[in-house]
């Protein structure tokens, strides 16, 4: 099902990702899946930051803009959506005002896209919903190489915020219950200030690493991007994008920016890069629209999501043509 | 076919105006329109401005805006879209920059709305879409009574920008070309200064009313709603709201804005208090959304397009009531 | 306490409310509010509501812009902070995702200041803070006269968001808990569309007057502040103001925006006309500064806040020279 | 000399105060100024302001704004620059740094306007520009009616910010100097809170008048612009604008805004309705365009000039008639 | 004629184009620029956009913020105005809604200024305005080299939007018409998606040579430009500035963003390391001040065009220098 | 005295710059200092500004944004409050339009701080305030070496706008009051035009580098950053950070902005590298909140004196364990 055409697109004044087809679990059950390559879904929520929320919005208005991006990717030499069956799977339905339901909710309509074969493409809502996104595919998958784009570790610890489940905590839950492969944490653009000196210890001592805005600067994107590549090798990896990873100056519609981040430039370039990957997920998350000025964060999230489609779309040419 | 509940909303991640059911003539053929009272259908056309465009994007602004307003009107002691069939019509398809044929589709697929028995709420894009759209009620119809809310006359002459097409003209080729029944253009929130001392006179000579704002402070708009409820009597009516006619301390998000306008209670209420007439169909245009703060002309235009379904609401109530 | 002058808050680089000195229970203990007759108090909680989050960072940015605010009221003829031993008492603590905790700790903190006989000035937040503050203002006095400034009418049930308690549900809460004396709710301004015909029915059988903007505009707002006036005679009053019940235009810092609101003026004087009525507690609920403009919303807020604590002073002159 | 047609004023590219004729006192000497009827000058200077500056930038911002007025005023019956020679004055050349050059050098320039027999109309920058205008005036008129529209007394003392000169103390320095004369002293608009009880007593000695917002709203703008009307009769007229008279929502875009003010609507027909006063002068200050949204308040300053402007021409066409 | 003092500007209150004096060919003929080395001209056409619009303000918002570029350039050591003849040309006149015709008045208009030897600097308006400059430019030199800073390649079909005319064609005319020399055509900072495989086989059939971001970041921009110097030698150079072939973060006012172009830096690095060539042309496009924060966009742009005209002032300067 | 935990901080809702305990000399004598390593004082002051004015709120702004700011510096590994004794204190209370009192004032209350053992990190207000701090700091410490971040070079002359004293020339009076030890000023981020060809001789005859935006780019921020540590050596180092050094994309919020400066990750690893410098003083100019968005450089300033923190933290550290 490839992106429909801006004809269709003005002709019915509606907005799906990319101008992909609509489809409901809810309605049509396991067929709105079937055949399907990657679904994009959105999940509005924001309950669970710290700071300035507004992502809930993130879903609605990512779709509105998405629609600006044309499918033939120059640098895979592909076109994304003739290569690869996606569809856009509406947002998951949850009750707003709890978070723990909510993650349920998550994880089994997440299970749904993995069980149907499909690669889970999920836009957030806050980085909290990670958490459960990745439990529906460690179930699948087993233990996830990760790679993390994000200003902050977000592994804290309850006590900070007298809560286990936030946009802080997404990382040491998936640790603690196995989710992450031992030594297949790939932290990017990390660099906010720590609230005491033992926060980066969970990560580093499951192997983690973290590459440092300073060493992408040293050494270049694509050497980042190739290091990561070699080391998950063909673990079935997940990419968690906090759209804070890049500098507010490029991303400045979120919640908690810390600057100094990546460059739009070097955030598309590390994922071009990742070609080959066995991915399986995808999050982008964090993007507060009212916070935004000219969409720029917008369309940086759009391209952000588009690249990780064109992994998945490569992986799928490189494949089917290996069948042939 | 009522609104869809918010969880339905939610879901689909797809917003259509005030969460109705999507229907498309080009896909369906006449059974879209079948048993409709009311299409909302969008025309994202703003190259016919004069200053400062972007009223292209409404529609689509809108329709995410419009999901907020529920549906009973307490004023009038109904559910709008229990009452009344309507449906998200989609936008007129057109090609970008061709206002010739752009108007001729406009006039043709507002033609199928109205051939269904069903009435036209055209979201624009600028004040120039709203000569077809009288164009093709006025076939149905026959001269039509027009009650316009506008900061301007809207009555120029070819002469001024070297077009005789465009957002300052939609009324001058109206009452030209027969649309507009003698006696029965009702203007209302016009203030901006004129090009020259002629510029009132067509209007003037056809019979028109201008109901100034200074008379909206010293009569209170129930007086000017009364007076032009009197006026129209039984005539098939048509409401053009441009939203400039509203001040723009209430409605930044337009191109030409004139101080001094109505502010929103008098806008809606205006509305409200015209109950009872023959409404045939209506446009809202001339928001332009990249110039609004914080969706305040989005929330307002939602609110009179509501209004407007409104009274086609009431007007069958009533009439079913009467049948009984 | 008066206002400390504008060289101390210049000095000093930080900003408390109306430039009143600090105080803080939690290390002080009751000294903190001996002898003072208000106390103005922040409640940074905004995860309750339903559209557009971020009035939790209203209490810091109103403390900022209400440092403009001179303090003799010329309509009264008085120093308000002369007057009134006013005083900022900091912001009530609370866990960040937990709702039932920080409903008790509200509740709780504003106990102790009424315990120790001064007002409390409630600056939210969200709409949801109202509950445990008429809670702990009722189990004082009795069930409150409530005059109720809103866009809504917040008696929506439990049904609609899967939450009974939320901003949309304060004042149902507060009528079926015995907090609302019969026949003692005054609301003004509102003015959202309903989601079913009987949502007005719960506060209009509890003898409940519904203030709308067109009764507003036929009969002038000092009309409408008389008939609450003589409706609350002596009776305890609350003062709960969400500041959509102004119209977006002047308070586009807001989350759930509904135009045809009162203007600034007319809530201003609402206000002063109260003056002479037993005030035993006051919110601002609901500024979300991320989505105001040049602060109009914030200063309009703290005109409110200012409005509020001079009717306080009014009442205490009057009382004092009646007294003598 | 006429307004310069739209096609001249997109051909070279500068946007002239109304697109008028710009003319250049220093270097074509009096001449400049010869045959004019009114002068348009700009004075870009906002040190002198209390809170938030950037008024500096307004003369600029106004010039691009006004091109956007066409000049037949329909309420007066006439076009306003070709009844009127008008023309741009440039700006008023000054010292950056140094408010007392620069109070000179205002009443230099603005007295060879006067000299020439033109009306100055000045364009802030912050309102202590007002004071020197208002002494080169005086010494041609004498002491003159003021109608001064403002949120703010302005006749603050020096004690308050340990400097005389500044945008809060004009008219203190004006009655002082005996530029104002007795009981001629209108003041429009004024609702700031005082910084103490005798605030006011400066321009009531001095028998002025306060019309407050509230008055304004009782017996409405008209009866107000009568009652100024009537007091100042044949006496030689300043208008004074600060634009922050008006309110917040209509006009965001100044440095101490105080909600509750006139609306746009109530701030162009209060000067509307002064037609036939001898106006000797005007300015229209506080305008920060930084602090605007959409232009807003760029559109109503344009107005607002523009309706002085009208009024001078409404006085030159009366009295040429009766000449006749 | 040098930039004229900033006393000057500040005195007239207009402000051309880096304070420069202003000529009108259509008033003056010939002698307008005669005897002129540059001439700076605004084309406010942006009818020809496929998203958002607004570019039609950038020549009046981009000659206010070029007042602030002074002109000693410390990298290649000159005056810029002093060494260069440069002159506001004001704006190309054209009827607003009229591509055709303004295509062929802007054709005409750049005729004149090149007929009198002078080299166009040309601030859009759209990029569809670069097709007529650059047929005025190749009916005197012939076919040009051209290096075009863009995100898109500018070279799509008719088919697209219906229509062979618009703002994503203008390369491909110029290399159907030959107005681009065989292997001559430099794009830079290229990086949207394609909507078909073919998209950039036009140019590359052309032996154009797309110079990517990722090219950019790995070489460096000085290299870029050196390959671009070399290659270009001696031929008639245009240079095509499409500012969105900056990144949005450092140009968030274009119509089209798209996320990982060129730095402010590196766009302004690329022109000054182009220093030698034989400039004969150039135009500035696509910024929409209205989208713009805090004049960034602006800024940038005024500051593109500054060294586009020291590319020129340093030609003449080492011309001159040789010729002696 | 390290940071307050969070909970204090929402608790008092004051916002002291980094949740530092705050202390006031003029109140508490010499005791508000005794002990302290580091005093953060605010200078609200900007009339010195030839542009857009705005910075006088940047401390206010600052302190409630660098509350989010966490205390443990992972790149240096050490918590900088707890190592460092660090105090708000306040800010330098002056006459708000008498500059030169306002110096003296300056001067004086920074020597108290010197005075007292500790370094001042001074938030402005504008560049002018830079001079009176070095003149406190020279005073106790002799000619200082500088780092000075800035688009501008900052030695203009008094010519050029009436005055000597303003914020383009502090670095002139600096160098010529002999404040600035020769050949120990490092001007990095250099890169605005100038208004003659002689603007950079006096820096460079008293022996000034400029580490332009070109060798940033070339050699990398830290080998540039290392060429200042190797020339600093053990000279005491005054840091004067002008935030329009960096980038308008990164900086917006400031009122000279010139395009291709320091990204923020360039910024802060400049301050990062010099680790180990003898920092005794250290200033934050050029903030203009009003012109800021979503606060992205407030967040930027927040860091960057925390990074200037750190230093300090370094050195004091790195001193006490070589005490040991």
């Amino acid at each position: 099902m490839p992106q429909q055409p801006a004809s269709v697109y003005l002709r019915h004044g509606q907005t799906p990702f990319f101008r992909l087809p609509v489809v409901d679990f809810a309605a049509a059950g396991p067929a709105a899946y079937a055949g399907a390559d990657a679904i994009v879904i959105g999940v509005p929520w924001d309950a669970s930051v710290t700071y300035r929320p507004g992502a809930r919005f993130a879903p609605y208005e990512l779709r509105r803009v998405s629609a600006m991006v044309q499918t033939y990717h120059p640098g895979h030499g592909l076109d994304v959506f003739t290569t690869l069956d996606a569809r856009d799977g509406g947002n998951v339905a949850f009750p707003p005002f709890n978070a723990e339901i909510t993650r349920a909710l998550i994880e089994q309509e997440i299970g749904h896209v993995v069980a149907a074969g499909a690669i889970p493409f999920v836009v957030g809502g806050d980085h909290s919903i990670a958490l459960p996104v990745m439990r529906a595919l460690a179930a699948a998958h087993g233990p996830l190489a990760v790679v993390h784009v994000d200003a902050h570790l977000d592994t804290s610890t309850a006590e900070v915020w007298s809560e286990p489940y936030h946009h802080g905590t997404p990382f040491r839950h998936a640790i603690e219950q196995g989710l992450v492969a031992r030594g297949a944490l790939h932290q990017v653009g990390i660099r906010a200030t720590w609230g005491g000196a033992d926060e980066g210890d969970l990560a580093h001592e499951h192997g983690g690493v973290v590459y440092s805005v300073d060493r992408l600067a040293d050494e270049g994107v694509a050497a980042v991007a190739n290091a990561i590549y070699s080391a998950v090798g063909d673990q079935p990896v997940y990419i968690s994008f906090d759209v804070d990873g890049v500098d507010p100056a490029f991303a400045p519609g979120t919640g908690t920016p810390v600057p100094g981040g990546l460059s739009s430039r070097e955030a598309l370039r590390l994922l071009r890069e990742l070609r080959g990957i066995q991915l399986v997920g995808m999050d982008l998350v964090e993007i507060a629209p009212a916070l935004d000025h000219a969409d720029i964060t917008l369309h940086l999230g759009a391209h952000v999501l588009f690249e990780g489609l064109a992994l998945a779309a490569v992986r799928k040419r490189d494949r089917d043509a290996a069948d042939e």
